[in-house]
């Protein structure tokens, strides 16, 4: 029914996440009011990310020279690791400009009702990285989820000999949200990690 | 913070409709994930569609040929026109499949508010065809608004004295719908337009 040209972009548009059938119609129709630069930028923005950006050879993180700026970055605090899920949260993070140390990027949690073990998201050069650079500490920045605190408390227990502080972020209640939408599971540990007034 | 690939993605995705920073970034990311074909499929269907698409010399809808294949189609019923505002609705209709006779395509609908004016529209090349081809009824079918209201009531009287049958689409419930979100205007326009129990 769609021209071939717009019925494919629709299907390309289908590849990303949370795009159904009506969305990429509306998004394949807006690409015809693109003027030719665009055209142009676009198509060449999808072909140079997936051939120029690869792995921190360091901290695993995404990055387009071998060492990501974060890891050649000599300003950085060295004591404090910050462990990520994903390279989006290394990104988000940054954002934010609120840790100064250096980050490792694992490849996801541990998840065995998906079939994701330990080996499969990256701890040996975790282990490897911790080992031989000197952190006093390391913070699990995971979300807060069952996968999370089971990926934490594994890692916790390779570590435990090492003499090294293991933190997790705060979990609790958001600043800002509205009281009445808060859930049992963040109420309750905003109740166990509750901290004195001060 | 992100690298230059990256960045340049997230800033081409934005380009598209409703998406922001946030959903631009997680796009791109998707991308990393995308394997080299759909990569390639992606890339080419964001030039092609730009390269190959026009409008149809006869209805004013998207094509990839000089003439449609619903004006080039013997098959369909040639009596009556329905006029629509954009080559979106065409491609609706068609696939909801209860209209089978010819189209003419707008671009877009009288709104002297925005800058729209009756001669912005392509209304000549609507009256010429209706002119030359013999068509006993033309439909209306444009979003049911002011806008849609004026653009009706504006082609309606230059037609008056061609003794076609001019129509519009009914406006009121839709199928299905909860009454409890009915707004003023769609039940204002159910109650003028009530038909009889038969």
């Amino acid at each position: 029914m769609y021209p071939d040209s717009i019925r494919n972009l629709i299907e390309s548009f289908k590849y990303l996440p949370g795009i159904g059938e009506k969305t990429a119609e509306r998004l394949a129709f807006s690409v015809l009011d693109f003027d030719d630069e665009q055209v142009e930028f676009f198509k060449e923005s999808i072909g140079e990310v997936k051939n120029k950006i690869h792995k921190c050879a360091i901290c695993n993180s995404l990055t387009e020279n071998e060492i990501c700026y974060i890891c050649s970055d000599k300003m950085r605090e060295n004591g404090v690791l910050c462990v990520v899920e994903d390279p989006k949260s290394v990104f988000l993070f940054e954002k934010l400009d609120v840790f100064h140390g250096k980050y490792h990027v694992l490849n996801g949690l541990i998840s065995p009702l998906d079939g994701v073990n330990p080996e499969d998201i990256g701890l040996d050069t975790l282990i490897d990285r911790i080992t031989n650079e000197k952190f006093s500490e390391v913070i699990f920045a995971f979300k807060p989820s069952i996968e999370g605190e089971t990926t934490s408390l594994y890692i916790k227990k390779i570590l435990e000999d090492m003499n090294i502080t293991i933190t997790r972020l705060a979990s609790g209640v958001p600043m800002g949200a509205d009281m009445e939408y808060l859930d049992r599971l963040t109420l309750e540990r905003a109740l166990s990690d509750r901290k004195e007034v001060s």
